[in-house]
């Protein structure tokens, strides 16, 4: 995208409603608008950003099996109802009525929905196990939204459903989706400790969250470092294996790892003091297995080997997609802004054409440009270099590169990494290279 | 996708509810399921369906240089009000209020929205033009939703809105538009043919509706045959030249197409009986250049050349992303189920095992569907071969690759394109190319 002609509006001053360094650098940055209390519009630039988060989300769900639905936003008040959860849910739930005074509600999860469909389609134990999610929006009537899309109303969450024959398959369905969730936090770009949580009435350590380190988050958090070091995307675990799968889940469960409400001293102190992580995270998933929870209160069962009928074992997994946007901010910015971490950015690089006008530096910054321009974002603007830095370094590209005159002149351009600062002059293929785009032909491909 | 693990239910019977095709097999093919009036849950084959519609109105916005976003789907009263539509928009519109008594609505389109957020960002006539589009959910509470997706409430449409500086500028993007229309229901594989409607204020003849053929169309039309037969993917057109667009805009406006509203018999005798075309037809897009309407309503201007405010001209562009399922099915069917265009299927092929348990017939089906896991649907199931036929009918796919003992043996499959019933017998590897799939190797490659 051409920075001249893209609807990137980004903002000088710090907004004075924003309150925590993502909220203020969403804003800045031109990713996000608000319209309403903790309602936004996603502008391109965030849009992609987005986009490229539920994708790698999608990606590890289906990697594991599950499938892909996308169902409504609006529910009928009449399935909350058989499950007793439409008076029990309080003024979260956003409650309205249709021109035919029909009782509808805007989705906030959906246990219910989801084992109606699935009680509607499947039949025999030989179906199981299913697992379907989602990834669409929510609504939660939050009385006091803020902190930007981190506690919004209307949210973006990856919601999954599993369904299985007995508590055996499902906590393999459940330590499934645990590594799944790894993977993806991993391939984010961000530490997110799986954390013991409160499991509900069925007990056991079947429920975790997932927690990113923010001094703005919600909870205080406390865990092993050594989970931080686990490589889960090379570790090869066969998911049909169940011991397998029960020798990953001590893996990981052997660590400490628990939010202030659930904190154990004593195992706290067991855990070697330069190991030791202190301090407030933010919640961006929580998977849970809940059993026959809804299957038995909404009356869904199929057959078993035996022909008698049983209810399905149920578990719900959700990520928080566009609280995830701001929680990786959170955990990923400077002063000068956001630093994206590759697998998110909205754009590979920013390339800065310092002198727009000057011959050699438009053909310079055309050929780079034309590698790939969908990747790329050109500032070809006509303004200081000082604003391009500054606008490049708030948007948080993870690379920019910076080509002058000079440079220009002798085939040159200056690639600075985001994260680091680390700037260093190379040929125009040499930092496509690097960038991880493929080079450009053209007569001055060899300039250098 | 194994259909014996995928969540692809398909329904023997014809739903009672469903009267006309697209909805019965939609229904009976297992795309969607209602979960309210009017109100969908897109399966896990619906939804490829959905997303692959969707990635190709996309494609064919950003090659015209439109730019993507995303609003959320409630929307305050307020907006509405500045533009006189809150009271005006009739109770289509679903209003609610939320938790603190203020007013909201789900997002019947988003003109107003738009235009907000353009004029929050946009100062100088330098930034235009700029084309935004979402493809998002709306709802619309119709009075009596039916014909499944078809019209519905909760439904999704690709919106776009552009900003112009002045009306020759928006007549160049209004026809850029037609062409991005045009190029998409081609890439769609159905014939969308473009008709006058009614202008509205401005007048003149940029407003048209793009209209599939279909006996269960809302709108009776009359066109000129030519208009089918234009390739427009192939027509080389200089977005940046207005004269070619003006060119452009003629061929098509020139050849007669309208539907019963603005028919004009005496034009209609002039054109030659042999391409004389009437018939019902259903509405999938719309464009609609509509000047200064709401940038004047809302008080949003920009400054001009000379330092003056003006009022950008504006234009929308909507085309019904789901709506397009079911009209892609009421003009791609027959007796026996659906026919997917190969651009939108959900899986290119399906491979009909015919014996499973038979070692040749399994080693051969693993090997194919091996190729291409994510593309081809297997069936697996211990199922009758009449029953495999029937439903690989019914879902439509553009192929069926199928395996039986015999053929196996001998190393050939035979393979059936849906459209025309042609079945053809080769080797594996010469059915994946056929499909348009990579081959595969293993010591059966060879063996035909």
């Amino acid at each position: 995208m051409r920075l001249s002609r893209g609807f990137l509006p980004t903002l000088k001053e710090n907004p004075a409603e924003a309150q925590i360094a993502s909220h203020r650098l969403m804003l800045r940055a031109g990713l996000i608008r608000q319209t309403a209390a903790g309602i936004y519009a996603w502008l391109p630039a965030g849009l992609r950003v987005l986009r490229n988060i539920a994708q790698i989300v999608r990606e590890e769900q289906d990697a594991i099996g599950a499938q892909e639905v996308l169902m409504p936003t609006l529910q009928p008040a009449e399935l909350w109802r058989r499950s007793g959860r439409y008076e029990a849910y309080g003024p979260e739930m956003l409650r309205l009525t249709d021109r035919h005074e029909r009782d509808l509600l805007y989705g906030p999860t959906n246990e219910e929905m989801i084992t109606d469909l699935f009680g509607q389609s499947v039949r025999s134990y030989r179906e199981l196990p299913q697992v379907l999610y989602q990834i669409h929006w929510k609504f939660r009537d939050e009385v006091r939204p803020r902190f930007g899309v981190m506690r919004g109303r209307e949210f973006l969450m990856k919601d999954a459903y599993s369904f299985d024959t007995d508590p055996e398959a499902a906590v393999a369905t459940y330590r499934r989706m645990l590594l799944a969730y790894l993977r993806t936090f991993q391939r984010l770009g961000v530490a997110a400790i799986p954390m013991v949580a409160d499991a509900g009435p069925i007990g056991g350590n079947h429920s975790h969250e997932f927690i990113i380190l923010a001094p703005t988050g919600e909870s205080g958090v406390f865990y092993d470092g050594g989970l931080e070091e686990q490589d889960w995307l090379s570790s090869e675990i066969d998911l049909a294996d169940r011991e397998a799968l029960a020798g990953f889940f001590t893996r990981v469960t052997s660590l400490y790892a628990a939010t202030d409400e659930k904190h154990d001293e004593a195992a706290w102190a067991e855990v070697p003091a330069d190991r030791r992580r202190e301090g407030r995270g933010i919640e961006v998933g929580h998977i849970f297995y809940f059993g026959t929870k809804y299957t038995e209160s909404m009356g869904i069962s199929v057959s078993g080997a035996d022909g008698a009928p049983f209810h399905p074992e149920m578990g719900s997994y959700g990520i928080g997609v566009s609280r995830l946007a701001g929680a990786i901010i959170e955990a990923s910015h400077d002063e000068a802004g956001i630093i994206w971490p590759d697998a998110v950015a909205p754009y590979k690089a920013a390339i800065l054409n310092l002198k727009p006008g000057d011959a050699g530096c438009d053909a310079l910054c055309e050929r780079l440009y034309g590698a790939s321009p969908d990747a790329l974002l050109l500032d070809d603007r006509s303004e200081r270099a000082g604003v391009k830095f500054n606008d490049a370094d708030l948007m948080g590209h993870p690379w920019q590169v910076i080509v002058g005159p000079r440079g220009a002149a002798a085939g040159r351009v200056e690639l600075k990494r985001r994260a680091t600062g680390e700037r260093v002059e190379l040929s125009p293929e040499e930092a496509l290279e690097r960038i991880g785009l493929p080079a450009v032909g053209g007569p001055g491909g060899h300039a250098a």
